[in-house]
């Protein structure tokens, strides 16, 4: 990084250009202008020269940006240049289709899974091992994990916070329908995603469409 | 609703009270005071005045907030109280994950879905058919159909976006790893999830907290 302080709201943007990068880089492009990009991302030029400004000169006069370049400082901002080693707690579909995700690529590597259901036991979905819950604390003792996802029901997702943060968790990324973070120390960082919340605005959108 | 617009920031926030409000009916609340829904919410009390004046007046000096009133009302607001109905294309975990969510308590009914694996041809997934991704086009023909949710692969959304939206969908929840609603006709509402961009904040997150 170069020390400027960049604002939340571009952090926030950093994901989509990553991703759009990405596909630009699957497609062979080695450079685009801000004004393909614009047109690409639905943004205007402006905003994207504003933004990636942030990172210093990688975007040329006559030239544009250097796709791969970008695409590597931008992964280095999120922290993506680095392994990140991942457990999943809660076995059900929701956990395997995150284990089938291939987050390896942005750096992040799921290395077990924990679920209370004995059914599970010794069993290994997509080559990761599921174990079974009481195990956790045990196995945190001797494994460095850096995020623990959590697809487990609402109710046992605080309890379960809990643990996972006496034993060291720094990073939670959040399944259950309820907010993590209110009742967690300030060193955790807790990334909440409530489904049911895009499915109510989806349905407030198209409510909207049909009064117009 | 009273006529007044309602601003965007507001809209976003509502799934989030409405979160709130249903845990307090199921523990039995009746009523609540702004004070004290600030601090289950970590939101200032008065944003919280400020965001549920929009709705009327709700909240009564000395009383606080009729908590099921309240609920109510912002699921009207959501179009939460009348049923909309939802395929899921992909049977996938994913798919699957989401026909377990008891999405139906806010309205929507997943009543169908769709997979080009034959080895799900026939199946019931939670009370659900599955059907070939051939039979969709014939299926749309002879159901109301207000919502179709997408999880599977990128390569095919775009391309399926379009079936649907020929055969007269107008709500699509997207999970595939594409923005589809660049490509759509105006009169089609898209909510696009992408859990990668999730999980890239909380790994920037996850870097900054370290940096501290």
């Amino acid at each position: 990084m170069n020390g400027k302080e960049i604002s939340k709201a571009v952090i926030r943007r950093l994901p989509r250009y990553y991703r759009y990068l990405g596909d630009l880089i699957n497609q062979g492009v080695e450079r685009i202008s801000s004004g393909d990009l614009s047109e690409q991302m639905q943004v205007t030029a402006s905003q994207i020269r504003q933004d990636l400004n942030n990172f210093g000169g990688f975007g040329q006069q006559g030239y544009g940006y250097n796709v791969k370049n970008l695409y590597e400082e931008i992964g280095k901002i999120l922290g993506l240049d680095r392994e990140h080693t991942m457990i999943i707690i809660g076995a059900g579909n929701l956990g395997q289709a995150l284990a089938n995700y291939n987050f390896a690529k942005n750096g992040f590597k799921t290395v077990a899974m924990f679920d209370n259901n004995p059914k599970f036991k010794g069993s290994v979905i997509r080559g990761i091992p599921v174990y079974m819950i009481e195990d956790l604390p045990e196995y945190l003792k001797s494994h460095r994990i850096d995020v623990a996802t959590l697809t487990l029901p609402k109710d046992y997702a605080a309890e379960m916070a809990t643990i996972l943060v006496e034993n060291g968790i720094k990073g939670i990324w959040n399944f259950a329908h309820t907010d993590l973070d209110l009742h967690l120390p300030e060193d955790v960082v807790v990334e909440n995603v409530h489904l049911s919340e895009s499915l109510m605005q989806l349905s407030y959108n198209l409510e909207q469409k049909q009064e117009d």
